[in-house]
């Protein structure tokens, strides 16, 4: 499907050109844009569809719209409920285990790179444009088992949610979490985030503090009369340099942490001693390690700096042990690698379900201008998917 | 004198209210604000009725208004000159010898100082305000001396000039160099600026430059794809940590350097390895050193890492053994001290004087909210230098 711009009839309100994306749909008027979201397609073809429809943070209810109405028409068999740009849906079969299935619905800022293009052909296939590896390949692989598996071994839940790209507080998630968290609820969680078609398990938590060094303002041609906070980061900066990062492996999987200086600022003129420095400093940790284990290392690390938590979220552990979850790993006929990256796969181990990743795509080309990703990795993920479910 | 806003008829182009400082006087009636500047008077009184004319740089038309009308007034033995808001004035007794006082009659931003503030009285009195120490006091004494020496030992130039208090190119004396130089020459040159009423000599050079490290992005999940730019400056903090700054000791007076990190700056995003980062670093070196040495200095030190030249300007010899000079230390009566800020001597001297610094008041409360000037060293420098002029 390629997305059109719409016309609507000359009126008060409305432009008599074509309209833009974001589509602002007047109530009770919704055009009919998501005939052509054919499920039952090739997911490739799918993937295609979604990337076509822009749906940048907080522009999601063209998409939603679609995914809602497509699910409702072509996967009667789903209970469907919309909540807010989020759609969910799920059988209610009786089995005695449910699989969670989550991909977010929108992407970083359009970059020049819509409407969709495609390369090569056949095999080789490679759809381009935005969001096509992050995440509307993995999205289409959800919407084409939605419409297929109509009596899949665990039960099923598709989570489709909005503003994953922005601040954390504004996540979709955070919502559903609060107004519909039995939706949430599961023995597997499965996030479509792109993963080279691989079961990426666990992720690594995440903390950055600020150091902070103080010093007093001084005339720099009386610099005797002050002392120099950029000077004092000198020992910061040289335990950041020397720093070796643990490398654990955790349930088989090998994580690599980190610790990298992500920001520093001082200074107060050209001819001022500065009195303040602070180093911002992100650290990756591995899922042995809880937030407040992490925030001690740090203290440990910068001890005697004054360190201040500015944010932090928790790592998660792999989980493969679990029955759901190692179905899963012997489906893709494939070896599990660690996830380094912090992904929403935490926030469904936070609620105590093992969680993995799993979707088509590198997850170096997500944010990037030049994103894309391969028809066979979209139709690999399909297939393996349907190989656990059915 | 105290300065009261004037009040203008009722007419197109004016408030009926009080005017404010800046005054824009229509032209052709340049109220009698300027009757009342006694260049007779006390030094101190002199000081106090300046410091109430609001003169913040590029503002300074009704000080010189009031100087240059004071001058042709009440000191007619002079050869008087006005150069935009810069006021000369000068002596043509054919002596052997020339003297240049100079003051800049600009002051920084109104900080909540104005109108003149007086505590204590007598040998205790202090004058509060802004621009009390830089320079109202100095500008004071050199406009006594204009009215009293008649018959100076040495021919006297007097410049009261524009627009010290900003960027450099806007600095008074830049324009009276290229329009007027000969009002710059002589054989030693006192700036008024304050000294605690000593004599400063020579003075300090200044460079900027900055020190920059390269590394490469990489999410910081998987930092080690990436090299990160802050942690490469480690060395950098260090050895600026380190540095022992040289203590030369010329003509007798004791200089001492500086190596100082005035700013430091990197970092693209929360989760990214930054790729740059920049300390910025202003040597202050001693007058036994051309700017080029100093450069030369700065890249031994940061040898290994790209430096950048900011801006630089020379130090100033201190040049004591000059005759008018060595008379003036012998007036003072005091041993001189080497001057380690950059001030406009360095101009004087790049131009072949020798020249110092010599005015009432602490520099280290210039630029200050409080500050204030004692009147005794008012009355000490118009002292000193008469006695050195008479």
């Amino acid at each position: 499907m390629v997305f059109r711009p719409i016309r609507f009839p000359r009126g008060r309100g409305f432009s008599t050109g074509p309209v833009e994306p974001p589509l602002r749909w007047p109530p009770g008027s919704l055009p009919d844009v998501t005939a052509s979201l054919d499920l039952t397609a090739d997911p490739v073809e799918l993937t295609a569809a979604l990337v076509d429809i822009p749906s940048v943070s907080g522009e999601e209810k063209a998409i939603a719209d679609a995914v809602e109405q497509a699910l409702r028409a072509q996967a009667p068999h789903l209970e469907v409920v919309r909540n807010g740009e989020a759609v969910l849906a799920r059988t209610n079969l009786g089995r005695g285990s449910r699989v969670v299935l989550a991909g977010h619905l929108d992407t970083v800022p359009i970059n020049d790179n819509l409407p969709l293009r495609r390369t090569g052909s056949g095999d080789d296939e490679v759809l381009h444009g935005c969001g096509a590896v992050d995440m509307k390949g993995g999205d289409a692989v959800m919407l084409h088992l939605a419409a297929q598996l109509r009596a899949p071994r665990h039960d099923l839940t598709l989570v489709f949610y909005d503003c994953e790209e922005v601040e954390a507080e504004r996540n979709g998630l955070n919502r559903i979490e609060r107004e519909l968290p039995e939706w949430l609820a599961g023995d597997l969680a499965v996030v479509c985030e792109p993963s080279n078609a691989a079961i990426e398990a666990g992720c690594q938590g995440t903390m950055r503090v600020e150091v902070r060094t103080t010093g007093e303002r001084a005339h720099t041609a009386r610099a005797w009369m002050g002392s120099n906070a950029i000077h004092a980061a000198h020992p910061v900066l040289q335990r950041l340099a020397e720093y070796t990062p643990r490398e654990p492996v955790i349930d088989g999987l090998q994580f690599r942490e980190g610790l990298q200086a992500v920001r520093i600022s001082g200074g107060v003129a050209g001819n001022v001693v500065p009195d303040e420095c602070v180093v911002t400093v992100n650290h990756r940790f591995a899922p042995d390690r809880t937030l407040a284990e992490a925030e001690a290392h740090l203290r440990e690390v910068f001890d005697g700096f004054e360190v201040t938590v500015v944010d932090g979220a928790p790592a998660a552990l792999p989980g493969l042990s679990a029955p759901a979850a190692a179905e899963l790993v012997e489906a893709s006929g494939a070896a599990p690698v660690a996830k380094l990256g912090w992904t929403d796969v935490a926030r469904f181990a936070a609620r105590g379900l093992p969680a993995v990743n799993f979707g088509p795509g590198s997850p170096t080309l997500a944010h990037t201008k030049q994103e894309h990703v391969a028809a066979a990795e979209i139709r690999r993920c399909a297939d393996v998917l349907t190989r656990f479910l059915s």
